[in-house]
């Protein structure tokens, strides 16, 4: 158990900023849990919404000092970056179309980010935000959150030592019901940002989810797909996205995937989970109950492996932080990306080397979904058309 | 619980034959058991080997008389058509390509036809002998045996009366694990006809399992499926029929569907699992649990329905031989479409209306069935074009 | 796989009697699907009713012979033991007053005896029939179904070679909720006798299935009850029986044991279920999942151990009939419970041996279960008095 | 959903310090994740170690201020007192013989406790450290922390509205395995002081964990239990205290509860379950996959609900962080009753009632803790006797 250090640290937190995740969010306190979880960050400035008394009101609420309490993210760049103890780390928790807008603007302004996912709206503009980033030489991280997960580590981790030999098969699937109904029609806030491609971009459920099911496959399978045959349909009248994503996926090494993510699929809360085959055994994981990994090698029994139980290897153990069958969870997960990105950021103070244990997505992987939705959308466009990823 | 009457029978029992089955077979014995279970069947004649010494110690060891233990199919159905208390009905459990030889054999000898699945190894053949056995008159069952299921059955009748709403979504998947490695090569029999385009006809995978897998979906879901885009893929060198196929459906009434079915699928050893969508509910079936059945009213908590339990309506009922929490499995599903089809044969003999509860999988269910795997070959041919089913 | 050669058998099938089991009953027609299924049985004759005219409609319903549809279990016994084809062997299905004059008269006919569970309703009967049972040198099998499942076989074998090490811990459990409410009280037959002492003994909830978790946690952890703690409740007002077990188990090697039967939990159908655990490993095992076994060497990854698949051992796949995966039920182990006694029954036929590997509870399983449910109930009327087993 | 406001306030967060948990330890971090988690304390003081420089080294880890890093605890209360900004509450995770000194030191110094169970290391210094705290007014929370899940909190309300109707069965369980060896010997901390009657108290298995399974068995049915029959075994040689205990229990209303624990039972993490029927329903809840709970109402189907979900009522969802399907775990159910407590400390500030709707356990259910494991050794010694509590 390595809880001990993880969550406490004798160097100074990282002093962490926030745009949007105000009143009537959802996505900003998950940030904020995950960031305090490990206590490797505190949080002293905001531009939670675009709306200024909202901004001032929803700042309050949180106890930031009302100085730092921002009507815009630009202001909010602009005169943190001046100030002595400014900002080192600013998340991005806004609809998708603002990303990029605001990543922009503290990259410039000197400061690492933390953005939410998808990166941007477009495939272009992930690109060159991404090329922004690395000129920058800032941190830039991805919530991903679900590769925070210890035992989709270890999945990853066996993939890559070759316990399932060379992969075939990869199914993948991220079903949800909350838009069975045209809840956006309703003024509820999360449906209604989410199916406008103003705020959204192109892609709905396939945006929101898919590209978690993705990255997640993408994570731990380790291969590279080459192209695509997407069908993306709209069950529910009136809506203006995708509300279903059905993908057949051709990978580089001549694996075999199928992607499935769905908003309108009852019974299922957040039911993502994934399966890989190669040729010397199988594994298969579910968010659902997070805590259990079942591996098969070919010919033996299916075995159980438990987060910090027997069968944990050390990529799995080092963002662990409690017992075997004591479960962690998706707030778990979501600090370990807000820790791993905490080492990176205070490996930059120092110009030291980041520990290459450490692990979190990047805005490389950001521009991956981005590329990743264009292709889905251009293939189902085109009738399901084999689409090469741009 | 309907139990007494089911197994037992004042009526005589059914005159049964079976062409195939012997030394070495896996599917015989199935049917023998499902024949026996309910009692409804006696085993009296076969030819069970196209080796004939094979076949005459085949029909030894299960107790037939010598004179009736035939060295092939055709001897068999001349001979046995001018016994006086010669077959009622015949099995065929051969290698698909003997299918439908064999049930016009037996169809133009005025015995009825209990048939494996793929019905035959051609769209074209399997029109021809459905055509055949419509002009005969006689009962012809396919043994798609996992609509015997109770819940199966369940699931089918509630999305019938409307409790899934217009069905949107359809997830239905048969992975196994059992060709993983290049099994053939060692000699193993079952591994050799299945892999065998000769005995098999042109689908591997996919007429083996992913017809079962089409055929569930299509009994309980209900829909016709208008066009598909599949991708068939073979693993395993030297293999010559493909060992994963993915099916892309799309439903005349605009539902969509996946279909995944996989001989290489490490860990999975008959993981038949049926999802269904609609716009006011859900259901998830799996056949290794498969006395439960969730179902999702949306926007209420899923409910576990039990075979036999709370909330089993008379559809499953009817079907059902012991109480709640003691599993039925495989064999009394199989069995339940022998005596669903002993129903249809015992009216025959009256020329009695069959009870409209009754319920097997007809010759119009194999034509169905090749219609999916020619349509199937022909997309994954044509890199996956849509392809309407003939 | 060992299906082929189980089912079927070029020697003659053994003509079997039924004494119960007629219109309304249960269990008598589980036993003529487990006496069929492996057809090794033909059933010829039978005492159905204790009332004549149901007697003789049930042996009609079931397509007996009128003149061996018998009016009691005298006169069957009397009659069979004259006739040239007269019945080998005997199922005794009556309420369990029944079975001991009834079992008495058919093994002084000479004829072997299939006999339901509990053997006897006091425990100085069963050690009478037991001590004439072993005098008569004939077959004397009890039907302790549960033992059948392949997955209990392989795991009494795992304790027996040592995988779990010294037994320590056991805790089985048989938890019900069909009597949950006075449902003898509406008239229901199965309600009635088995809560009315004259026809159930002084047992009620421990005798119907509190003596299947004693007899399986005996089967599989294969260590001797020195003494135990009881405490039977009887929550339905009216009841004349306990409805609701708790045994405290004291083995004689030192181990700790936990049982728990209850006809009042809402929620459990037939929720029997096993758990052993000793010094290098613990087991696991539900009835209404009976395909799964779980296995935990102490300090490793819990295994899935499957019926009929990987690390599935001999003395499972002896009496598995159908590939890994495709789930065997409830009916199949109560099968084999008959094939196996089948195996003892031919035997005796020619004086051969029987084959070791055969294995049915006996006569000695039954007068176990009555020595277990008298010093319950001993116990429980001492307010928990640790008492010995008889 | 209410996250908002529940992981951050504008009001000033708790000045706490900790007894205790300095390298080494495991319950400290916990107990510091889940004060953070929702943000209602700051960590401003510690006396983390008996032994000085460990206290100041793991101190100086944890960021702490080195004037506020003590050596022992009275010095901390005694200087914490007189300091302006002193620490309002303290957490005590020591080993068990230390609560009540370090617990009585600070109720002294007007300072609110919060304190890992068992409370005490006797019943007598339980209830003399009761009235202490009643006396002194100031909250005192005991971390039952299994209380803290949402769908407990949810079981529980169920239960008091009625919807199992009167309870009549209890079965709760809490194995582990990681004791099956002889850990102790290999000076392994947690398992050294765990099982020393000088630092645990008499009980080993019982108080570690039996008080667990009991707190939350007494949370959820709420019945008193009015007696009970024990059964402790140490199975491990050398082991000073019991490793596996069995429990009968009977309770004021009639009802009979079960409870195991055990550290000797390989496969078993944290196994923590709890069934409860009552004569209209039954509940079932476990650790290990904590937000699902079954409920059936008797005679319709089991219903599955999810934290968040469809069915969930207000007393869990106000402890409920995010949405359905992501999961929450163990340090979110602990953080919960942290923030609780939270609330009744910042009403005491102002002598503001509390919201009736909070709830935690409090130096009371510390007290049961201690009558229940003091009833259970008493019966243990004298043969399982019935025996009430004290």
């Amino acid at each position: 158990m390595t809880i001990e250090g993880r969550d406490d640290t004798a160097q100074a937190r990282i002093r962490l900023g926030m745009v949007g995740g105000g009143e009537g969010a959802f996505i900003g306190a998950v940030h904020r849990i995950a960031a305090r979880l490990d206590d490797h960050y505190q949080f002293v400035a905001g531009a939670l919404s675009s709306t200024p008394e909202k901004a001032m009101r929803s700042g309050a609420a949180l106890g930031l000092d009302p100085k730092r309490t921002y009507g815009d993210f630009e202001e909010m760049a602009r005169r943190e970056r001046r100030l002595k103890d400014g900002i080192e780390a600013v998340a991005i928790v806004t609809p998708n179309h603002m990303h990029a807008p605001a990543a922009a603007a503290f990259l410039k302004a000197g400061i690492h980010v933390i953005c939410d996912k998808p990166l941007t709206t477009t495939l272009k503009e992930a690109k060159k935000l991404a090329a922004l980033a690395e000129k920058s030489g800032l941190v830039f991280c991805v919530t991903h959150n679900y590769t925070g997960y210890p035992l989709v580590r270890q999945a990853r981790e066996m993939v890559r030592a070759g316990e399932l030999g060379e992969i075939r098969v990869v199914q993948v699937e991220y079903p949800q019901d909350w838009l069975t109904e045209n809840l956006e029609a309703t003024g509820q806030k999360q449906a209604e940002w989410r199916t406008d491609p103003a705020r959204s971009g192109g892609g709905g459920c396939i945006g929101d989810i898919g590209t978690h099911a993705y990255n997640l496959a993408d994570f731990v399978a380790g291969q590279q797909v080459a192209e695509l045959s997407a069908e993306l349909t709209t069950f529910v009248k009136g809506r203006r996205l995708d509300d279903n994503v059905q993908v057949m996926l051709r990978y580089a090494n001549g694996a075999r995937g199928l992607l499935w993510a769905s908003q309108v699929a009852p019974g299922n809360e957040n039911g993502l989970q994934l399966r890989v085959y190669g040729d010397r055994g199988g594994l298969h994981w579910r968010q659902d109950n997070p805590n259990y990994l079942y591996f098969t090698p070919f010919g033996k029994p299916t075995q159980i492996l438990t987060r910090g139980g027997a069968g944990a290897i050390a990529a799995a153990n080092r963002v662990t932080r409690i017992p075997s069958g004591h479960p962690e969870g998706y707030l778990e997960a979501f600090a370990t990306i807000y820790t791993e990105a905490a080492a990176a950021i205070r490996a930059a103070r120092t110009g030291a080397k980041v520990d290459p244990a450490v692990n979190f997505p990047t805005v490389d992987d950001g521009v991956k979904g981005l590329a990743f939705i264009e292709a889905a959308l251009q293939s189902s466009r085109r009738n399901g058309a084999w689409t090469k990823l741009g």
